[in-house]
């Protein structure tokens, strides 16, 4: 199931797609005819709501394609991030994929360069912008934009100190994230949090699928093109620090929460990571794909 | 005025303390005397539609002890954090006091230990826990806890690429905030996000201090004690990035939010400072003052 917040009339609603992934059916239509009251109206409340019951009820209903009429074109929605308001802030990993960590090591002459323990920032996504959305180039602030295709793991379930056998259980879903990163900023403030956190540095989506659709463990294909160039492209099965793993690790002594996004972290190819460095442009488009969720395709400005 | 939110019953509402701070005046009287509908619940609703006229209103309310009647004795009152949901993550700044710079250094063996400009970073605050709260001491996970107190900002209006000048216009008010650190995850996770976000490790308050009450520049005497040992003992004066630098360079391409919380650093004293270490233990009473501002007073659990 494919889930998505998206503006119909400037008006913010939820809805799943339907089977062939071109029609939007609003979530209020369904839960109406589920005579559902106090009905989930954001995707934080559907998340929190969320019951296996509701879970089958939706994919039957998808899968013979009984509210297909209730829908709308999808491309005649503005489609938003799945979450644009997050409830704090996203929670992000460095230096996730052996390849990567090597790539920066080799740029910062950092010796040490895979980590022995999750690399955890944090972003601030608020809101997060959605698929078509620009990226701001903020003129006189910004010198070395960069960008970073990563698997987004999101919360269903609140939880402290999880198993590792029992992380999937906690999950809702995925989505895709760019983790949207100013070089030079990163650096100069020493850590890394104001650099990844400029107004518009956090697109997500298109989609929130649901976790019923992606086998587990996850390893999906995952790519980004800049205008077309092929710049990463890795498999989600070659992180460090798997998604059992930073679940059980993150959640040490921190609740998480429905609705809670990770930011698994990102393969090699960054622009960064070429010589000479290859940053963002005005105007450059970058498509971030990963295999059985979709494309989320941002313009820098 | 000192801002409080309180619990009574389990129910939580926000007050304003009297002339004598020994009473809390909840709010709602105040605004249904006022007959103003649709009243700010929250510290986040008060802090979004608060108006000079309404300083001025409950200003002189206080002052007249007119509404002292409606009030209650805040020792029968749970004091909370003064924002226990902030919006996202509290904008913490590192090594923002020489001497704490220089003592941090010292231990880390850091040859370049002043900041050239300010460490952001953030930590998780859901909820902030208030004055009185225990601290919890995370058995099996916490090895090295350490206190930190500071002065926090929250920011009254919203603003990008604030002048430094209009700083102070943004402001909305102040309070301690207790920067609670756990060293050994701090440098295991690389960055130290995860190491200042566990359960618990946000005590904040008691009072959220509206700006009129505190002249600017802001120049309070900043104490901890532990067990009545006098620990840190600074003044905001001594702040490498002052009030004005940190909202002018903070809010360059981020968007800053009424309600807001930016924690500015703490001075020389904390327990990794010292040798042997003097990191909390269980049974500890930390205390954080700030001139003007009151007192945080937390039990390690």
């Amino acid at each position: 199931m494919y889930f998505v917040t998206y503006k119909v009339l400037d008006r913010e609603r939820i809805g799943v797609l339907d089977q062939k992934k071109e029609r939007i059916i609003p979530l209020d239509k369904f839960f109406q005819g589920e005579n559902i009251k106090n009905y989930p109206e954001t995707m934080l409340e559907l998340i929190e709501s969320f019951t296996e019951e509701m879970q089958e009820k939706l994919f039957s209903m998808i899968a013979s394609g009984s509210m297909d009429y209730e829908g709308i074109d999808r491309k005649n929605a503005k489609i938003c991030a799945p979450i644009p308001y997050p409830r704090r802030d996203v929670f992000c990993l460095g230096k996730n994929y052996l390849d990567h960590a090597k790539e920066v090591g080799t740029v910062l002459g950092d010796e040490d360069e895979i980590p022995k323990a999750p690399i955890y920032f944090s972003k601030v996504a608020f809101p997060a912008i959605g698929d078509g959305d620009f990226i701001d180039s903020h003129p006189g602030i910004v010198e070395k934009l960069d960008y970073e295709a990563e698997l987004a793991v999101v919360i269903g379930k609140e939880g402290k100190n999880i198993p590792l056998e029992a992380a999937e259980a906690y999950i809702f879903g995925y989505t895709i994230l760019n983790d949207i990163s100013e070089r030079r900023l990163q650096k100069l403030h020493g850590q890394w949090h104001k650099g990844k956190s400029l107004d518009t540095f956090c697109p997500m989506g298109p989609y929130l699928v649901h976790k019923s659709v992606i086998p587990f463990p996850v390893e999906l294909n995952i790519t980004c093109h800049v205008n077309d160039e092929l710049r990463q492209n890795s498999n989600t099965r070659y992180l460090i620090f798997d998604i059992p793993y930073i679940i059980h690790d993150l959640s040490k002594g921190i609740t998480l929460k429905p609705g809670d996004i990770i930011a698994t972290g990102t393969p090699a190819g960054v622009g960064m990571g070429f010589w000479p460095f290859k940053f963002l442009n005005r105007g450059d488009v970058v498509k971030c794909s990963i295999e059985k969720i979709g494309t989320l395709t941002n313009i820098v400005k």
